[in-house]
């Protein structure tokens, strides 16, 4: 028996758990001392009371024998997929049944998808970006080549003509940077694509953070890209999912390589190593979109966007560069005094009780940078930006 | 961009998803017509009122500020994986929590734990099993053997020294056959895979219905099998979480393999590619844990098992050869009147309106043998009974 021989290429710890470790270490040591936690992404409101009732609707369903429900379809349940349908429609965007597959969120189907193609594909991963993209895709065992997202492209890299690609990683608005592609950039990327015979995979989980009303919130918005993009949404960020699980992938029927259809083949691969999410979240998610539902999740949202703008308030008086804070909750900073990433993360976690993400988790390119995520408290985002002030 | 080419290889449909089609293929001609569904091993009785009560208490605390929870551990909630280490130690086995990983039920894992294996390993599967092991090794890129499971022994399957092999599945309580290992079996397996230096994959969402003291429930009863073997478990059948999903996989620190603990390798593509179950949903799952919900869920299995005697004995009174019924939902019968597997199915379909499952479906070993679960209602178990008396 051989092990898989790619987990040698791996960083040894996953960002967030580096980061959790090391934050739980400090918190051990100082046992009395508040830390105020803008690191890892998570959300903090409590769920939206109509969610909560879908919830409670679909438990006591759970406890009847009349409405009791084992083994859901394998794609999720229709009610929930209409929604979605729905909500891209009044996009222009029209999609069918057989192209929504409902997910316990976005992390799992971004590594399993690759299961749809063969090893040792050349896949470009934006540089920096959400670690996971990479970490699947050495475990897979594809070759990594990076699009530079830098300083002087303000963190939105564009394709390279002369670079042969098989698959691409977009995520817009981007994860640690926040920067958004526009139109014209997007279809930049879908043409390339197309060019290239290429698959896209398009990560929207921060799509309703987008305030300008110009930017795409789906790749489907850009012409061709149901050609070329699998897009891969969760409802963790939008509406407080990040320990409830659920989301969606879409796979376009346009969407055909050696001529077969990635759905199909999506769909044959999920009924033999998935049954689905559990009837019970799926209820709660179909409440997302009701009328009270999106009002009470767009009011957390304008909590988190508010956040954001205190954060960047403060990086504006203090005359830093940034990315992100508007249609972002991230914001991407160049780190104070010239520091190196993880040195300006242990300074802050040590001096002033921060955490944040250090740039170079999410790739070379951050080394000098800094993530801040607006998903915090109010008053705890006000104090630790007094904090920040303060002290640099 | 290439698509992978293992899935030319596969069936064109998951066995359960063609039975299903067929199934409201009839229903769409047969409006009127009563189906007496014992195919999907899916349960039918609600879940437990103390199950209920743990989710109903989870939904309450996601809605308050103070106790909503976000992204969870990674490998699970420690109020979950201590409740199984404690019921392993009553059965003699010790566990550390660092050896138990909290899944969304027994497929995701069986599937997604072929990432720590190379490609190409050799693969013993029993024919007849439970699909989607063949499904997802064959999409993998492994090369699948057969242990042959017939008639002649009983559809208990044993090594042949002369195979030498990567990987084994064994599945006890076997799905579809119902037949189960005893220890001594179980040893030769575990002896077996240490002298080729393969891993067992053991798959144990049975073990429940095992009512004969002197069976293995966890393949961990059987000296040595820590250095060989991962344990695969889910609630579905014990306590109705079909719908629901959860399970926990476990993989012993004794297991290494090339120099690497193989559960550190599986927490760090877990860290990468998954965000654990929802909090609901491990707090309902930790409920089955206690005294009452012990009680509640073994009151549910005794309904079930209740079911299997009623096929069993109607199947002694027609003189059949079947295993399973006894320490299993699952009854395995020889088809009536020499009908070849799909015959039989369509037949009872067609005239009975009685829906099984082909054992054609699980291996060529299953030409000839159909497969009927206790998971149904006892009047419809009652009166299906009835109707293949009376027809055959």
């Amino acid at each position: 028996m051989k092990v898989n021989v790619n987990f040698e290429r791996l960083k040894k710890n996953f960002l967030f758990e580096k980061v959790s470790s090391k934050v739980s270490d400090f918190a051990k040591r100082n046992p009395s001392k508040k830390i105020y936690n803008m690191g890892i992404g998570d959300v903090t409101k409590p769920l939206a009371k109509t969610i909560i009732k879908g919830l409670n609707d679909a438990v006591l369903e759970m406890s009847e024998e009349e409405t009791f429900k084992g083994y859901g379809p394998y794609r999720g349940y229709s009610f929930l997929i209409n929604n979605i349908i729905k909500e891209f429609k009044e996009e222009g965007i029209s999609l069918e049944e057989s192209e929504i597959f409902i997910s316990d969120g976005a992390k799992s189907d971004c590594a399993n998808i690759l299961n749809l193609f063969e090893k040792n594909q050349k896949v470009l991963i934006p540089n920096p970006v959400y670690p996971a993209y990479e970490d699947t895709n050495i475990i897979y065992g594809n070759q990594i080549v990076y699009a530079n997202a830098t300083h002087e492209n303000n963190f939105l890299a564009m394709p390279d003509e002369n670079q042969d690609v098989d698959l691409i990683y977009i995520c817009s608005p981007n994860n640690p940077t926040g920067a958004t592609y526009n139109k014209d950039q997007l279809k930049i990327w879908v043409d390339y694509a197309i060019s290239k015979d290429a698959v896209i995979i398009f990560d929207s989980v921060y799509k309703n953070f987008i305030e300008d009303s110009t930017l795409p919130k789906s790749i489907y918005e850009i012409e061709d890209a149901k050609k070329c993009a699998i897009e891969i949404y969760s409802f963790s960020k939008s509406a407080g999912f990040t320990g409830t699980r659920c989301g969606y992938t879409i796979i376009p029927k346009e969407l055909v390589r050696n001529g077969s259809c990635l759905k199909d083949l999506w769909f044959r691969r999920q009924t033999a190593s998935f049954n689905g999410v559990a009837y019970i979240i799926q209820k709660g998610a179909e409440a997302i979109f009701t009328r009270q539902g999106q009002e009470q999740i767009k009011e957390n949202l304008n909590y988190y966007k508010e956040n954001a703008k205190i954060i960047c308030n403060t990086l504006n008086e203090m005359n830093v560069f940034y990315t992100g804070g508007k249609n972002s909750p991230y914001i991407w900073f160049k780190c104070f005094n010239s520091l190196g990433s993880w040195e300006l993360f242990d300074l802050m976690l040590e001096k002033l009780q921060i955490v944040g993400t250090p740039g170079e988790g999410f790739g070379e390119n951050g080394k000098n940078f800094f993530r801040l995520t607006a998903f915090g408290k109010k008053e705890d985002t006000l104090k630790a930006m007094e904090l920040i002030k303060n002290f640099f």
